[in-house]
């Protein structure tokens, strides 16, 4: 059988393969370079195809595809939120996704994106953080010490310096575990016993909570004046982590409105309350934080763009490192037409066999 | 490096592995077994999440993403439209899909999609003929001798009992890949000079062309009465392939009104219309051909639920085979919490290595 094209082959990263890339990079690195990449997309985001992303729901969790495109390329990313999963065993929320080249059509990359998102998801909270937290910020809370928590503090010391990190779990094995991961990093690890020790002198709040409910991770007197708050658990319907009374005196910025008005803290507000849009920030054409004393909060629910920033970016990373593996994936007849003989000649070369 | 567990592995539907296993079930025993299993899924159609599909458009061309579920599986195809790709020796329709367990979010299968959609379409093009072409048919015209001739051919002969397809196209060289493709598989195949000639004694007639722009294939003066009309390449804003007074004279029947009002040869008619969903003449809900003078026309654009079907059927037919290869998809580490925990484990791995 004549083997396929190099069209019709697409390299694929597995977990295993994105993990070596992530360790050949340095994870440091990878948050520095995802940064950069989410940030120069979010530079000339008015170029790119935006859409809410297109759920599927059921009693127990949600499944969704999230595409977009910069009339080059196109990515789209498939993404599962199931908060009962762990009971199994299993993730609450895996992905994977692709990259394709918008002339032809033609995926260019697949990739897992359970760990990817986990690096875009801290790399785009790292770069709200540069953006909007106060200036000389060292010491970050981390509400929350799940699977996002180890990642959100590499990024915040890798982009924006976070010297600190004070941990808070209701679970103090997971402030445990991730305390544990964190050792040797450069990072100062403080396990807290509440939300409040945690976030004793820290200039950056982030919290990451996994409860489907409306919960009250903070309160609005557990907020002093200046913090930079990057709340990035609440991002389905009903599932929010802020009291009302911080969204009320916070600089709110987000990534996609008619996203987040759905999904993140600002579900609980007017859908007239005004926002900025973080991109607009990026591209000068917002002020990000108006003064020190202001509490600005970055209400992360993750949009396509970042994803596909992180597409492109792992797509050019993976050159020469030969960490994928092509999948016959696209049927390529030497003639277009006849996809049927390719099957005719197929069962020619089995039968010869 | 502990190895993925099995609920980490995705099996992989290659193109290699689809076509051998086609030739192992037998190409015309696949089209009677997809028919089933699109027909036995149009039954149930209330019971499908509905959505029109989810269109990426450029100048040269579309990605779409097709999502459905029927509350306990998911799936979605991937699918490019790019006519120009030809020219290029690529094909102007790709795809892949993905179906996965609702109650999980995971992924169960990721399949090839170029040749599947090829047996699905034609496998939908046979169930919308045995309910509405007329008793007895067994001569077919195909208009249209490119990458679905061969496919629609051997459906209607497997579902349908055709005995007779003659073939015509404005490239006689595709005819002449058609007609030598189709050697020997039971059919009489008579290349015609022109439509019309194609059209003689026919009781099915099939268009399936490739052009993107308002064509007339068949004027209204070439149908005569009894005719079913199987229009499938007519399948996107802007590309018919029926002149309106057909449309007017026929019994229409559609997939998913929405869609088809957008991409289907009714596109041409007012969008109030009349016309009937195939799924409710197979569930009995209403009537199919009127009498044996009415002309019936299925006008095909192709929905996600005809994947679904394809897809969950591919699933079950796999087992046992070993026609697919398991992919590290994704990430799964012990405690679902410790997703860093697991990079961290691989970079022991690579070290101690």
């Amino acid at each position: 059988m004549t083997p396929p094209s190099r069209q019709a082959l697409v390299p694929f990263v597995s977990v295993d393969h994105m993990m070596r890339l992530v360790l050949h990079v340095g994870i440091e690195r990878m948050m520095v370079e995802l940064t950069e990449a989410i940030e120069a997309d979010f530079r000339r985001w008015p170029e790119f195809d935006k859409t809410p992303r297109v759920a599927s729901h059921s009693e127990i969790g949600v499944i969704e595809l999230m595409p977009t495109s910069d009339g080059q390329q196109y990515g789209f990313k498939y993404v599962n939120g199931h908060p009962s999963n762990t009971r199994q065993g299993l993730q609450t929320v895996t992905a994977f996704g692709v990259l394709a080249d918008v002339s032809t059509g033609y995926p260019v990359l697949l990739s897992e994106m359970t760990i990817l998102t986990a690096l875009r998801t801290a790399a785009t909270s790292a770069m709200a953080a540069k953006w909007l937290a106060p200036a000389g910020s060292t010491v970050m809370a981390m509400i929350g010490n799940g699977a996002q928590a180890e990642f959100q503090a590499l990024a915040m010391k890798a982009v924006c310096g976070i010297e600190e990190v004070r941990l808070f779990d209701i679970d103090p094995a997971a402030t445990a575990k991730c305390r544990a991961n964190l050792a040797g990093r450069g990072l100062r690890v403080i396990p807290c016993a509440s939300a409040e020790e945690a976030m004793l002198g820290a200039q950056i709040v982030t919290t990451c909570t996994a409860d489907k409910q409306y919960a009250t991770i903070l309160t609005d007197n557990m907020v002093g004046s200046g913090v930079h708050i990057n709340a990035v658990g609440g991002d389905c319907p009903g599932k929010t982590e802020l009291a009302p009374a911080i969204l009320h005196r916070a600089g709110i910025f987000v990534e996609y409105p008619p996203q987040t008005r759905i999904e993140g803290e600002i579900q609980q507000l007017d859908p007239n309350h005004p926002v900025t849009e973080l991109w607009q920030v990026i591209a000068g054409q917002a002020p990000g934080r108006s003064d020190a004393a202001q509490v600005t909060l970055f209400d992360s629910v993750g949009f396509a763009i970042e994803d596909f920033s992180a597409l492109r970016h792992i797509h050019r990373r993976l050159q020469g490192t030969g960490l994928y593996q092509d999948l016959d994936m696209i049927a390529d007849p030497d003639d277009p037409r006849d996809l049927f003989g390719m099957i005719c000649r197929a069962e020619a070369a089995v039968s010869a066999a």
